[in-house]
């Protein structure tokens, strides 16, 4: 069985007897002597990699992807019978970091720090003696309530960490119940809950129902004092009614890793919104664990197993 | 039993019956009424305060600090029967989340992100695909080999947090050994240990022994990716040679909540170093537990019992 790997990062899964690995241009057309293989790992593949393997893999069996969003693998054209898997979970110990990075960034008011610092300044505002917990300002993670709007893989790793901080935390997703012993409220509930939370941390898929989720109504439901985080994706949030909140005092401050579009044009207004940090979509992008999957899933696949995160087609 | 407040922040300890609390003001005299009081509750005193402490309470039987580090009351001159507890633990939660801010900043690049969220600029430098290891730089906490020198109250609160994060880490303390489950080397074992370590955390306190511990040789001993954070005391680092490391790219980044002297004068050429964050001495500066310490060890006092963290005098 022949496996096809990318060339977009190191790897090196252990295989079964009998399956030979090779690595290929990701970015390029997959040459003719490969056109034989059985499984393709993906990692910041090219249309033209992705359409050349549509097009030439004959005997192909398995498509395995490292990334969390596969909605453009789904919809390049693979036969039916072709498993296509996620790269689920490889993702959720890096954006999880990322978003404890932007938050507590925000929490002890480093950019502004920094801003003094430039002025070598000793800020006695933000330094020295001070409340635990400042009336009108969130200045710390411990007693904070945080909500996790899109409770999966990255939130329920998040989750622990925040509370570990001091943090009270509660999920949001599709259905209410308990995951991972956290308590989570149904998206339907979201507002009515937004007034009692100091931390909103969005980790959304993109989707037709998750589309400008994080808007007007939602950002006026939050405390003047909150804070917003955004490791899911752009188009969750209504970028317009972000920079409004903030610029009206009516948002504490906020940190986005994602926007929409990707690049954020350079005339894009988001750019200067004041207490606002961007970060280019660097949450992720270096999968945790991806020899292993690639192990697993082609185990599977010899041996007629489960493929782990296999999409519905 | 009277039981003198400061008025630097709000207090409301439960206290044994026949106890009777009064706030006062903790940047002037002590009102003469009230120099009957047994217990002196301190939070950032002025030395006049102190002063007429020492002076004026001749019952006195009991110094409270809310301070973990009690150096100066421990000078001011109390009679010898008193007995002076400082606040330790009473930090290391705020203190130990400011490292992590510091420490996370650092790593995933924010002051970076945020000069070029100033030119408009979605870069792809910091953002996207990336290797979860980049040679010679550390961008996660994922495998990353941490040392905390000094591994008291705040270190053995720090570390599970940094654990939990994927770090691998060890303590540096006057004696080897093993603490809170965590492997600790002594004093005189850590400059061999800096070459394997990619992030050092300071939380060392300031005395004859500790000053200027974190000096040229530790500098140059630590990979040229390495990076550093200061949340114990200035004094504990060699200033010049810290902005000469980072000078010469021989440090990867620092963060210090701290510097000698305080506040930092504005002519210091420290606050021009590169790849530094400042911030004004602000990561503890706000007692967690406050009441509870205090109720505590007026208890014990009440009852002939141990009281928590009280100085060798
Ligand atoms: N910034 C980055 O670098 C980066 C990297 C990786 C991933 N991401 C983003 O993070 C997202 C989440 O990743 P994950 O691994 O945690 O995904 P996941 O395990 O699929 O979790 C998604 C969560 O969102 C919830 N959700 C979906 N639609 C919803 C709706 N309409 N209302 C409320 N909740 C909804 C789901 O609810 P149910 O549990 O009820 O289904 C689930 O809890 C990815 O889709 C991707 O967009 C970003
Ligand atoms: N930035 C802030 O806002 C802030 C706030 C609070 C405290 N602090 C600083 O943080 C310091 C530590 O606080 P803590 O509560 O963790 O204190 P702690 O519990 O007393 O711990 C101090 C640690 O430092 C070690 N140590 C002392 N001298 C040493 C030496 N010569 N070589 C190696 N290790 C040495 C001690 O070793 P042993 O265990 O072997 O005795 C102990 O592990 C305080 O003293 C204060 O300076 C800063």
């Amino acid at each position: 069985m022949k496996i096809l790997l990318p060339d977009t990062m190191p790897l090196a899964p252990a295989l079964p007897e009998g399956c030979e690995a090779v690595t290929v241009d990701a970015r390029a057309e997959i040459p003719t002597e490969h056109h034989d293989a059985q499984v393709l790992v993906l990692w910041g593949p090219s249309g033209r990699h992705l359409e050349s393997a549509v097009d030439n893999l004959a005997d192909l069996r398995l498509v395995q992807s490292l990334s969390a969003g596969i909605d453009g693998i789904l919809a390049a054209g693979f036969r039916e019978d072709v498993v296509i898997a996620a790269g689920a979970g490889l993702h959720s110990r890096t954006v999880s970091e990322h978003a404890l990075a932007l938050l507590l960034s925000l929490l002890r008011r480093l950019p502004e720090a920094r801003e003094a610092q430039q002025r070598h300044e000793w800020s006695t505002e933000i330094g020295g003696l001070q409340p635990l917990h400042p009336e009108g300002r969130v200045t710390t993670l411990i007693g904070a309530k945080v909500l996790i709007w899109g409770f999966g893989e990255i939130g329920q790793t998040l989750a622990p960490m925040l509370t570990a901080l001091g943090a009270e935390v509660r999920g949001a997703a599709r259905s209410a119940g308990t995951r991972s012993g956290y308590e989570v409220i149904a998206e339907a509930d979201v507002l009515a809950a937004l007034p009692e939370v100091d931390v909103l941390i969005d980790i959304l898929p993109a989707s037709e129902q998750t589309a400008g989720a994080v808007g007007r109504e939602a950002l006026a439901a939050l405390p003047d004092h909150a804070i917003f985080v955004n490791v899911g994706r752009g188009a969750t949030v209504d970028q317009t009614a972000l920079r409004e909140a903030l610029e009206a005092g009516t948002l504490g401050s906020a940190g986005i890793d994602v926007t929409d579009p990707e690049p954020l044009p350079v005339e894009d207004p988001l750019w200067d919104a004041p207490r606002l940090l961007i970060t280019p979509h660097g949450a992720g992008g270096r999968p945790v664990g991806a020899d292993e999957r690639i192990s697993a899933n082609v185990q599977a696949l010899v041996d007629g197993g489960e493929v782990l995160h296999a999409a519905s087609r």
